[in-house]
Protein backbone atom coordinates (compact mmCIF):
# COMPACT_ATOMS: atom_id res chain seq x y z
CA UNK A 1 0.00 0.00 0.00
CA UNK A 2 0.40 3.97 -0.26
CA UNK A 3 0.45 6.64 1.49
CA UNK A 4 1.51 10.54 1.57
CA UNK A 5 2.50 10.77 5.50
CA UNK A 6 2.41 15.02 5.85
CA UNK A 7 -1.25 14.46 7.17
CA UNK A 8 -0.75 11.96 9.25
CA UNK A 9 0.66 11.06 13.33
CA UNK A 10 2.10 8.10 11.60
CA UNK A 11 1.36 4.42 11.00
CA UNK A 12 0.30 3.09 14.64
CA UNK A 13 -3.42 3.53 16.01
CA UNK A 14 -3.44 6.46 18.79
CA UNK A 15 -6.70 7.73 20.46
CA UNK A 16 -8.19 11.29 18.80
CA UNK A 17 -5.05 10.79 16.36
CA UNK A 18 -5.60 10.77 13.12
CA UNK A 19 -3.12 7.48 11.97
CA UNK A 20 -2.75 5.30 8.76
CA UNK A 21 -3.40 1.95 10.53
CA UNK A 22 -6.77 3.80 12.08
CA UNK A 23 -7.78 4.32 9.06
CA UNK A 24 -7.10 1.36 7.55
CA UNK A 25 -9.03 -0.15 10.24
CA UNK A 26 -12.04 1.96 10.00
CA UNK A 27 -12.25 0.95 6.08
CA UNK A 28 -11.65 -2.82 6.44
CA UNK A 29 -14.01 -2.99 9.40
CA UNK A 30 -16.85 -1.24 7.42
CA UNK A 31 -16.17 -3.02 4.41
CA UNK A 32 -16.51 -6.30 6.67
CA UNK A 33 -19.49 -4.76 8.37
CA UNK A 34 -17.39 -5.53 11.98
CA UNK A 35 -16.52 -3.43 14.93
CA UNK A 36 -12.87 -3.90 14.47
CA UNK A 37 -10.58 -5.48 12.31
CA UNK A 38 -7.03 -4.95 13.42
CA UNK A 39 -4.35 -4.10 10.70
CA UNK A 40 -1.02 -5.59 11.09
CA UNK A 41 1.88 -3.65 9.20
CA UNK A 42 5.13 -4.26 8.54
CA UNK A 43 6.73 -1.23 9.67
CA UNK A 44 5.47 1.97 11.75
CA UNK A 45 6.37 4.52 9.87
CA UNK A 46 7.07 8.11 11.94
CA UNK A 47 4.64 11.04 11.52
CA UNK A 48 4.93 12.81 8.48
CA UNK A 49 6.80 9.78 6.67
CA UNK A 50 5.53 8.27 3.29
CA UNK A 51 5.02 4.90 1.98
CA UNK A 52 5.13 3.16 -1.60
CA UNK A 53 5.71 -0.25 -0.49
CA UNK A 54 4.23 -1.06 3.31
CA UNK A 55 2.85 -4.37 3.12
CA UNK A 56 -0.17 -4.90 5.43
CA UNK A 57 -2.22 -7.92 7.13
CA UNK A 58 -5.52 -8.43 7.84
CA UNK A 59 -8.25 -11.58 8.53
CA UNK A 60 -11.54 -11.48 7.06
CA UNK A 61 -14.69 -13.29 5.85
CA UNK A 62 -14.85 -12.21 1.90
CA UNK A 63 -17.09 -14.17 -0.45
CA UNK A 64 -16.48 -11.84 -3.43
CA UNK A 65 -13.31 -11.92 -5.54
CA UNK A 66 -9.63 -9.93 -4.32
CA UNK A 67 -10.56 -7.54 -6.91
CA UNK A 68 -13.54 -6.50 -5.73
CA UNK A 69 -12.13 -6.25 -2.40
CA UNK A 70 -9.48 -4.10 -3.00
CA UNK A 71 -11.92 -1.93 -4.54
CA UNK A 72 -14.58 -1.80 -1.60
CA UNK A 73 -12.02 -0.72 0.72
CA UNK A 74 -10.21 1.86 -1.84
CA UNK A 75 -13.49 3.51 -2.37
CA UNK A 76 -13.69 3.62 1.51
CA UNK A 77 -10.38 5.42 2.12
CA UNK A 78 -9.27 8.95 2.41
CA UNK A 79 -7.09 10.10 -0.71
CA UNK A 80 -3.96 9.53 0.85
CA UNK A 81 -4.07 6.46 1.39
CA UNK A 82 -4.56 3.72 -0.51
CA UNK A 83 -4.14 -0.10 -0.99
CA UNK A 84 -2.28 -0.81 -4.36
CA UNK A 85 -2.66 -5.05 -4.39
CA UNK A 86 -4.37 -7.28 -2.16
CA UNK A 87 -3.85 -11.04 -1.79
CA UNK A 88 -4.95 -14.13 0.22
CA UNK A 89 -2.38 -15.72 2.52
CA UNK A 90 -1.74 -18.00 4.95
CA UNK A 91 -3.50 -17.73 8.31
CA UNK A 92 0.37 -17.08 10.05
CA UNK A 93 1.60 -14.77 7.60
CA UNK A 94 2.79 -12.16 9.89
CA UNK A 95 4.08 -9.19 7.86
CA UNK A 96 6.39 -7.77 10.75
CA UNK A 97 7.92 -11.29 11.24
CA UNK A 98 8.34 -12.53 7.76
CA UNK A 99 9.66 -9.70 6.50
CA UNK A 100 13.48 -10.18 5.81
CA UNK A 101 14.40 -7.14 4.13
CA UNK A 102 12.89 -3.42 4.15
CA UNK A 103 14.05 -0.62 1.91
CA UNK A 104 13.66 3.02 2.12
CA UNK A 105 14.47 6.05 0.55
CA UNK A 106 15.90 9.50 1.88
CA UNK A 107 14.95 12.44 -0.47
CA UNK A 108 17.34 16.03 -0.30
CA UNK A 109 16.45 18.97 -2.03
CA UNK A 110 19.57 20.56 -2.10
CA UNK A 111 19.65 24.27 -3.82
CA UNK A 112 19.72 27.92 -1.73
CA UNK A 113 16.18 28.59 -2.18
CA UNK A 114 13.13 26.52 -0.75
CA UNK A 115 11.40 24.27 -3.72
CA UNK A 116 7.37 24.71 -2.68
CA UNK A 117 6.79 21.88 -5.30
CA UNK A 118 9.20 19.23 -3.43
CA UNK A 119 8.55 20.99 0.38
CA UNK A 120 6.03 17.99 0.96
CA UNK A 121 8.75 15.08 0.12
CA UNK A 122 12.49 16.21 0.67
CA UNK A 123 14.27 17.94 3.39
CA UNK A 124 15.75 21.10 2.09
CA UNK A 125 19.43 21.49 3.07
CA UNK A 126 21.20 24.82 1.78
CA UNK A 127 24.59 24.31 2.15
CA UNK A 128 25.79 22.45 -1.32
CA UNK A 129 26.54 18.71 -0.37
CA UNK A 130 29.79 16.94 -1.50
CA UNK A 131 27.74 13.78 -2.45
CA UNK A 132 31.34 11.94 -3.54
CA UNK A 133 32.22 12.30 0.39
CA UNK A 134 28.47 11.32 1.62
CA UNK A 135 28.79 8.08 -0.58
CA UNK A 136 32.26 7.19 0.64
CA UNK A 137 31.56 7.45 4.36
CA UNK A 138 28.44 5.26 3.93
CA UNK A 139 30.47 2.22 2.69
CA UNK A 140 31.21 1.37 6.15
CA UNK A 141 27.49 0.95 7.31
CA UNK A 142 26.76 -1.75 4.90
CA UNK A 143 26.68 -5.01 6.25
CA UNK A 144 26.35 -6.66 9.97
CA UNK A 145 26.93 -3.68 12.72
CA UNK A 146 25.50 -2.73 16.04
CA UNK A 147 23.80 -0.27 14.98
CA UNK A 148 23.89 1.42 18.36
CA UNK A 149 24.47 5.10 17.56
CA UNK A 150 22.43 5.45 15.21
CA UNK A 151 18.86 4.81 17.21
CA UNK A 152 16.66 2.64 19.67
CA UNK A 153 15.50 -1.03 19.06
CA UNK A 154 11.67 -1.27 18.42
CA UNK A 155 11.81 -3.40 21.34
CA UNK A 156 12.83 -3.05 24.59
CA UNK A 157 15.56 -4.58 26.00
CA UNK A 158 15.94 -5.87 22.21
CA UNK A 159 18.89 -5.75 20.37
CA UNK A 160 20.96 -3.18 18.28
CA UNK A 161 22.45 -5.12 15.23
CA UNK A 162 21.48 -5.13 12.38
CA UNK A 163 22.24 -5.82 8.64
CA UNK A 164 22.18 -2.94 5.79
CA UNK A 165 22.77 -4.50 2.14
CA UNK A 166 22.53 -1.69 0.31
CA UNK A 167 23.18 2.26 0.57
CA UNK A 168 22.69 3.56 -3.10
CA UNK A 169 22.78 7.14 -3.85
CA UNK A 170 21.30 8.98 -7.35
CA UNK A 171 21.50 12.72 -8.05
CA UNK A 172 18.65 14.61 -10.32
CA UNK A 173 19.16 17.96 -10.80
CA UNK A 174 18.42 19.39 -7.21
CA UNK A 175 17.31 16.03 -5.56
CA UNK A 176 19.50 13.86 -3.99
CA UNK A 177 18.05 10.70 -3.21
CA UNK A 178 20.07 7.56 -1.12
CA UNK A 179 17.66 4.06 -0.76
CA UNK A 180 19.17 1.78 2.13
CA UNK A 181 18.13 -1.93 2.68
CA UNK A 182 18.13 -3.80 5.74
CA UNK A 183 17.15 -6.67 7.13
CA UNK A 184 15.00 -4.41 9.64
CA UNK A 185 16.01 -1.01 11.07
CA UNK A 186 16.18 0.81 14.53
CA UNK A 187 13.66 3.34 15.26
CA UNK A 188 14.62 6.79 13.59
CA UNK A 189 17.73 4.70 12.06
CA UNK A 190 17.02 6.02 8.54
CA UNK A 191 16.88 9.75 9.45
CA UNK A 192 19.97 9.33 12.01
CA UNK A 193 22.20 7.74 9.64
CA UNK A 194 21.09 10.56 6.81
CA UNK A 195 21.66 13.12 9.34
CA UNK A 196 25.24 11.70 10.00
CA UNK A 197 26.08 11.38 6.33
CA UNK A 198 25.39 15.14 6.11
CA UNK A 199 27.57 16.38 8.40
CA UNK A 200 29.90 14.85 6.10
CA UNK A 201 27.91 16.09 2.87
CA UNK A 202 28.66 20.12 4.42
CA UNK A 203 31.99 19.37 5.65
CA UNK A 204 31.40 19.72 9.03
CA UNK A 205 32.97 15.86 9.83
CA UNK A 206 35.76 14.32 7.47
CA UNK A 207 34.11 10.74 6.17
CA UNK A 208 36.14 8.76 8.42
CA UNK A 209 34.21 10.04 11.34
CA UNK A 210 31.06 7.92 10.21
CA UNK A 211 32.87 5.01 11.02
CA UNK A 212 33.89 6.24 14.30
CA UNK A 213 30.27 6.72 15.12
CA UNK A 214 29.46 3.47 14.35
CA UNK A 215 32.32 2.30 16.34
CA UNK A 216 30.97 3.96 19.32
CA UNK A 217 27.38 2.23 19.89
CA UNK A 218 26.73 5.97 21.34
CA UNK A 219 23.73 7.98 19.88
CA UNK A 220 24.94 11.12 21.55
CA UNK A 221 28.05 10.21 18.41
CA UNK A 222 25.56 10.23 15.90
CA UNK A 223 24.49 13.68 13.72
CA UNK A 224 20.89 15.78 13.40
CA UNK A 225 17.92 13.81 12.73
CA UNK A 226 16.84 14.55 9.17
CA UNK A 227 13.36 15.39 9.01
CA UNK A 228 10.57 12.91 8.50
CA UNK A 229 9.51 14.36 5.27
CA UNK A 230 12.14 13.06 3.04
CA UNK A 231 11.24 9.56 3.80
CA UNK A 232 9.29 6.83 2.15
CA UNK A 233 9.30 3.56 3.06
CA UNK A 234 9.68 1.86 -0.89
CA UNK A 235 9.05 -1.96 -0.29
CA UNK A 236 9.40 -5.01 1.84
CA UNK A 237 11.05 -8.29 0.42
CA UNK A 238 9.46 -11.61 2.59
CA UNK B 1 8.97 31.66 -9.08
CA UNK B 2 7.62 28.76 -7.58
CA UNK B 3 4.28 27.83 -6.49
CA UNK B 4 2.81 24.80 -5.21
CA UNK B 5 -1.27 25.91 -6.70
CA UNK B 6 -3.20 23.28 -4.63
CA UNK B 7 -4.33 26.03 -1.95
CA UNK B 8 -4.21 28.91 -4.31
CA UNK B 9 -7.73 30.27 -6.03
CA UNK B 10 -5.55 30.97 -8.73
CA UNK B 11 -2.61 33.83 -9.46
CA UNK B 12 -4.96 36.59 -10.14
CA UNK B 13 -6.25 38.71 -6.90
CA UNK B 14 -10.01 38.31 -5.97
CA UNK B 15 -11.36 40.00 -2.60
CA UNK B 16 -11.47 37.34 0.41
CA UNK B 17 -9.76 34.62 -1.88
CA UNK B 18 -5.84 33.41 -1.18
CA UNK B 19 -4.25 33.97 -4.27
CA UNK B 20 -0.84 34.08 -5.51
CA UNK B 21 -0.47 37.68 -6.53
CA UNK B 22 -2.53 38.32 -3.08
CA UNK B 23 0.59 36.64 -1.26
CA UNK B 24 3.28 38.31 -3.07
CA UNK B 25 1.51 41.80 -2.96
CA UNK B 26 1.00 41.73 0.47
CA UNK B 27 4.80 40.21 1.51
CA UNK B 28 6.10 42.95 -1.16
CA UNK B 29 4.63 45.34 0.01
CA UNK B 30 5.81 44.30 3.90
CA UNK B 31 9.53 44.63 2.97
CA UNK B 32 8.80 47.81 1.11
CA UNK B 33 6.83 48.91 4.20
CA UNK B 34 4.06 50.67 1.55
CA UNK B 35 0.28 49.88 1.69
CA UNK B 36 -0.01 48.02 -1.48
CA UNK B 37 2.92 47.20 -4.28
CA UNK B 38 1.18 45.93 -7.38
CA UNK B 39 2.33 42.83 -9.08
CA UNK B 40 2.57 41.68 -12.62
CA UNK B 41 2.07 38.75 -13.65
CA UNK B 42 3.60 37.02 -17.13
CA UNK B 43 0.28 34.49 -16.87
CA UNK B 44 -2.64 34.17 -14.86
CA UNK B 45 -2.63 30.21 -13.79
CA UNK B 46 -5.99 29.06 -12.72
CA UNK B 47 -6.73 27.76 -9.38
CA UNK B 48 -5.15 24.44 -8.64
CA UNK B 49 -2.29 25.27 -11.36
CA UNK B 50 1.56 25.33 -10.24
CA UNK B 51 4.22 27.06 -11.48
CA UNK B 52 8.24 26.17 -11.47
CA UNK B 53 8.97 28.87 -13.95
CA UNK B 54 6.34 31.75 -13.32
CA UNK B 55 7.46 35.71 -14.08
CA UNK B 56 6.50 38.50 -12.10
CA UNK B 57 7.56 42.15 -12.09
CA UNK B 58 6.99 45.16 -9.64
CA UNK B 59 8.00 48.41 -8.85
CA UNK B 60 9.52 50.01 -5.57
CA UNK B 61 12.49 51.82 -3.48
CA UNK B 62 15.31 49.47 -2.38
CA UNK B 63 18.99 50.58 -0.99
CA UNK B 64 20.59 47.28 -0.81
CA UNK B 65 21.11 44.41 -2.41
CA UNK B 66 19.07 42.35 -5.10
CA UNK B 67 20.10 39.20 -3.09
CA UNK B 68 19.19 40.83 0.51
CA UNK B 69 15.70 41.68 -1.44
CA UNK B 70 15.26 37.95 -2.70
CA UNK B 71 15.69 36.80 0.98
CA UNK B 72 13.80 39.87 2.30
CA UNK B 73 10.63 38.84 0.31
CA UNK B 74 10.45 35.03 0.49
CA UNK B 75 11.01 35.67 4.25
CA UNK B 76 7.23 37.13 3.92
CA UNK B 77 6.51 34.73 1.89
CA UNK B 78 4.39 31.01 3.16
CA UNK B 79 5.78 27.51 2.47
CA UNK B 80 3.65 27.41 -0.94
CA UNK B 81 5.01 30.36 -2.85
CA UNK B 82 8.60 31.67 -3.40
CA UNK B 83 10.61 33.67 -5.75
CA UNK B 84 13.89 31.57 -7.02
CA UNK B 85 15.84 34.44 -8.74
CA UNK B 86 15.48 38.80 -8.87
CA UNK B 87 16.97 41.08 -10.48
CA UNK B 88 16.46 44.93 -11.60
CA UNK B 89 14.75 45.45 -14.86
CA UNK B 90 14.25 48.60 -17.18
CA UNK B 91 10.95 50.50 -16.38
CA UNK B 92 8.91 49.53 -19.42
CA UNK B 93 9.81 45.72 -18.59
CA UNK B 94 5.68 44.48 -18.33
CA UNK B 95 6.34 40.40 -17.98
CA UNK B 96 3.16 39.71 -19.97
CA UNK B 97 3.43 42.16 -23.08
CA UNK B 98 7.25 41.07 -23.15
CA UNK B 99 6.80 37.58 -23.08
CA UNK B 100 7.36 35.81 -26.49
CA UNK B 101 7.78 31.83 -25.12
CA UNK B 102 5.63 30.10 -22.90
CA UNK B 103 5.78 26.65 -21.50
CA UNK B 104 3.65 24.24 -19.68
CA UNK B 105 3.78 20.95 -18.71
CA UNK B 106 0.85 18.42 -18.21
CA UNK B 107 1.36 15.48 -16.06
CA UNK B 108 -0.96 12.29 -16.02
CA UNK B 109 -0.78 9.45 -13.63
CA UNK B 110 -1.48 6.32 -15.78
CA UNK B 111 -2.36 3.69 -13.84
CA UNK B 112 -5.74 1.80 -12.81
CA UNK B 113 -5.04 2.16 -8.78
CA UNK B 114 -4.62 6.23 -7.67
CA UNK B 115 -1.18 7.06 -6.22
CA UNK B 116 -1.17 9.70 -3.06
CA UNK B 117 1.79 10.39 -3.69
CA UNK B 118 1.21 11.64 -7.34
CA UNK B 119 -2.42 13.16 -6.19
CA UNK B 120 -1.19 16.82 -5.81
CA UNK B 121 0.35 17.01 -8.84
CA UNK B 122 -1.59 15.18 -11.98
CA UNK B 123 -4.17 13.72 -13.32
CA UNK B 124 -5.37 9.95 -12.96
CA UNK B 125 -6.72 8.52 -15.68
CA UNK B 126 -6.79 4.70 -15.23
CA UNK B 127 -7.36 3.45 -18.77
CA UNK B 128 -3.83 2.77 -20.08
CA UNK B 129 -3.44 5.92 -22.77
CA UNK B 130 -1.56 4.62 -25.82
CA UNK B 131 0.91 7.14 -26.29
CA UNK B 132 2.17 7.02 -29.56
CA UNK B 133 -1.64 7.19 -30.71
CA UNK B 134 -1.48 11.02 -28.63
CA UNK B 135 1.96 11.81 -29.87
CA UNK B 136 1.06 11.31 -33.75
CA UNK B 137 -2.53 13.02 -33.28
CA UNK B 138 -0.58 15.94 -31.16
CA UNK B 139 1.45 16.88 -34.27
CA UNK B 140 -1.47 18.93 -36.27
CA UNK B 141 -1.58 20.86 -33.28
CA UNK B 142 2.21 22.32 -33.56
CA UNK B 143 2.59 25.59 -35.85
CA UNK B 144 0.30 28.61 -36.06
CA UNK B 145 -3.51 28.19 -35.64
CA UNK B 146 -6.83 29.56 -34.72
CA UNK B 147 -6.95 27.25 -32.08
CA UNK B 148 -10.59 28.59 -31.66
CA UNK B 149 -11.79 25.01 -30.62
CA UNK B 150 -9.65 24.78 -27.35
CA UNK B 151 -10.46 28.16 -25.50
CA UNK B 152 -11.19 31.88 -25.71
CA UNK B 153 -8.97 34.44 -25.87
CA UNK B 154 -8.32 36.03 -22.48
CA UNK B 155 -8.88 39.63 -23.97
CA UNK B 156 -12.77 40.36 -24.75
CA UNK B 157 -12.54 40.52 -28.68
CA UNK B 158 -8.93 39.23 -29.12
CA UNK B 159 -8.38 36.94 -31.85
CA UNK B 160 -7.49 33.22 -31.02
CA UNK B 161 -4.57 32.07 -33.49
CA UNK B 162 -1.62 31.30 -31.77
CA UNK B 163 1.63 29.70 -32.23
CA UNK B 164 2.31 26.33 -30.94
CA UNK B 165 6.09 25.50 -31.33
CA UNK B 166 6.32 22.25 -29.12
CA UNK B 167 4.98 19.22 -28.28
CA UNK B 168 7.37 16.97 -26.45
CA UNK B 169 5.89 13.13 -24.41
CA UNK B 170 7.82 11.44 -21.90
CA UNK B 171 6.74 8.64 -20.30
CA UNK B 172 8.43 7.61 -16.70
CA UNK B 173 6.69 4.75 -15.24
CA UNK B 174 3.20 5.11 -14.53
CA UNK B 175 3.84 9.09 -15.67
CA UNK B 176 2.71 10.62 -18.63
CA UNK B 177 4.16 13.85 -19.44
CA UNK B 178 3.85 16.47 -22.20
CA UNK B 179 5.38 19.67 -22.44
CA UNK B 180 4.23 22.26 -24.85
CA UNK B 181 5.17 25.83 -25.97
CA UNK B 182 3.61 28.68 -27.71
CA UNK B 183 3.97 32.27 -27.95
CA UNK B 184 0.78 32.62 -25.84
CA UNK B 185 -2.38 30.32 -24.68
CA UNK B 186 -5.71 31.10 -24.75
CA UNK B 187 -7.64 30.49 -21.70
CA UNK B 188 -7.53 26.90 -20.16
CA UNK B 189 -5.57 26.02 -23.69
CA UNK B 190 -3.41 23.38 -22.39
CA UNK B 191 -6.04 21.57 -20.42
CA UNK B 192 -8.41 21.42 -23.22
CA UNK B 193 -5.40 19.66 -25.85
CA UNK B 194 -4.63 17.55 -23.18
CA UNK B 195 -8.84 16.40 -22.40
CA UNK B 196 -8.85 16.06 -26.40
CA UNK B 197 -5.76 14.12 -26.98
CA UNK B 198 -6.90 11.90 -23.96
CA UNK B 199 -10.00 11.08 -25.95
CA UNK B 200 -7.06 9.95 -28.51
CA UNK B 201 -4.99 8.18 -25.56
CA UNK B 202 -8.22 5.50 -24.31
CA UNK B 203 -9.62 4.79 -27.94
CA UNK B 204 -12.69 7.15 -27.92
CA UNK B 205 -11.52 8.88 -30.91
CA UNK B 206 -9.18 7.82 -34.11
CA UNK B 207 -5.99 10.14 -34.00
CA UNK B 208 -7.15 12.01 -37.15
CA UNK B 209 -10.11 13.65 -35.00
CA UNK B 210 -8.24 15.96 -33.50
CA UNK B 211 -7.36 17.86 -36.98
CA UNK B 212 -11.51 17.91 -37.57
CA UNK B 213 -11.77 19.61 -34.20
CA UNK B 214 -9.13 22.41 -34.66
CA UNK B 215 -10.55 23.02 -38.16
CA UNK B 216 -13.86 23.24 -36.65
CA UNK B 217 -12.82 26.34 -34.72
CA UNK B 218 -15.79 25.63 -32.31
CA UNK B 219 -15.00 24.91 -28.56
CA UNK B 220 -18.03 22.06 -28.23
CA UNK B 221 -15.89 19.71 -30.43
CA UNK B 222 -13.23 19.26 -28.34
CA UNK B 223 -12.48 17.02 -25.17
CA UNK B 224 -13.28 17.40 -21.85
CA UNK B 225 -11.09 19.72 -19.69
CA UNK B 226 -7.97 18.04 -18.15
CA UNK B 227 -8.01 18.75 -14.19
CA UNK B 228 -5.83 21.65 -13.20
CA UNK B 229 -3.36 19.71 -10.95
CA UNK B 230 -1.69 18.21 -13.90
CA UNK B 231 -0.90 21.29 -15.00
CA UNK B 232 2.77 23.93 -14.16
CA UNK B 233 3.48 26.86 -15.91
CA UNK B 234 7.18 25.79 -16.11
CA UNK B 235 9.15 28.73 -18.24
CA UNK B 236 8.75 31.76 -19.96
CA UNK B 237 11.02 33.67 -23.10
CA UNK B 238 11.50 37.04 -23.32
Amino acid sequence: MEYDGTDFSGFQSQPDRRTVQGELEQAVSKVAHKDRIIIYGSGRTDAGVHASGQVIAFDMEWKHTSEELLRAINACLPRDIVVRTLDVTSFDFNPRRCARWRSYQYRIYNAPIRSPLHIRKSWHVQAKLDLGAMESAGECLIGEHDFASFGRSPDKLGHTTRTVSRLDWRANKESIIVEIEANAFLYRMVRSIVGTLYMVGVGSWEPSVVEQVLQAKDRNMSGPLAPPQGLTLTNIKF
